[in-house]
């Protein structure tokens, strides 16, 4: 029987020298891989009591997306900032270079909503922090955040401390 | 009962005068909505033999992959230039004010493979006569095409004229 991380392509040194670049769309072009994924991540929400998955553009709406379909909830997207077209709020996150800004409708999420996050892959974790902020800004409570992989060494979940993580694989490197 | 189009947004003047936006959030954002469309698209492709789902950066991953999921079938993404990391083959499109570039790994579709296109709304069809490029240069056929919605007055079927296109809901204007 396969597992997930069997999917996954690894690419050495890119984009950079030391950088073991994890490939999901290897996982997604293989029918038993995207259900291992899809199923693997939903395993990991078994209990949880929640009412919409957020997801980020782009791979974020890979997995949250069938996440929500299956599970029966709605899906709020994040988007890159000026694509939302309606009244939004936004946040900005470091990048190795700069900062990017991402925005969330203000009517996406109501008070007190409970809200789970998904992600394909935590490295530094700047994006996910900036996504929890506008669900809290929202009135919205971050219940779960669930990723398919996770790059350990990169300790994206000091960022995320607060909050209950979990990932499918985790990569002990970067 | 509610059909999709009762999820829709519409936002008239964007982005510009003239222009009636269809919103797809708020079809996400509803658990009834965001069931009904991608059941709705799945009931488009009733009867159609085929091997892999494709779909565009990013909105074309929202429908795509939960198809895929829902089909047991697997999902290629086709991304924007420099996002994918393995070896890739691209197209580009014609923009209002220039042009821009998708790409799609070669290993994705192997020679003879079916593909359905599954996009959230068909406008001038640019970037989806793009995608079928990519899929015939890598030895794919594209046995369906399927939208959510479709901008009849901006003529997008008649780039596409040669493959089965078919949409959930149509808007007779732009």
């Amino acid at each position: 029987m396969k597992k997930v991380e069997d999917f996954v392509r690894t690419i050495p040194d890119f984009p950079e020298e030391g950088i073991m670049f994890r490939d999901v769309t290897t996982v997604l072009q293989s029918a038993e891989g995207l259900k291992l994924a899809i199923d693997s991540m939903i395993g990991l929400l078994d209990g949880v009591d929640f009412d919409v998955v957020v997801g980020t553009e782009s791979r974020g709406f890979i997995f949250g997306v069938p996440i929500a379909y299956a599970l029966g909830k709605p899906f709020v997207p994040v988007r890159k900032k000026g694509k939302l077209p309606c009244e939004t709020i936004s946040a900005s996150y470091d990048l190795e270079y700069g900062s990017a800004e991402i925005e969330m409708h203000k009517d996406s999420i109501t008070p007190g909503q409970k809200a789970v996050l998904v992600d394909d892959l935590i490295a530094t974790g700047g994006t996910i922090e900036a996504c929890t902020k506008l669900i809290e800004e929202l009135g919205g409570e971050v219940v779960k955040i669930v990723f398919l992989m996770e790059l350990a060494g990169l300790k994206g979940r000091e960022k995320l401390a607060k909050y209950d993580v979990a990932s499918v694989i985790t990569y002990e490197g970067k």
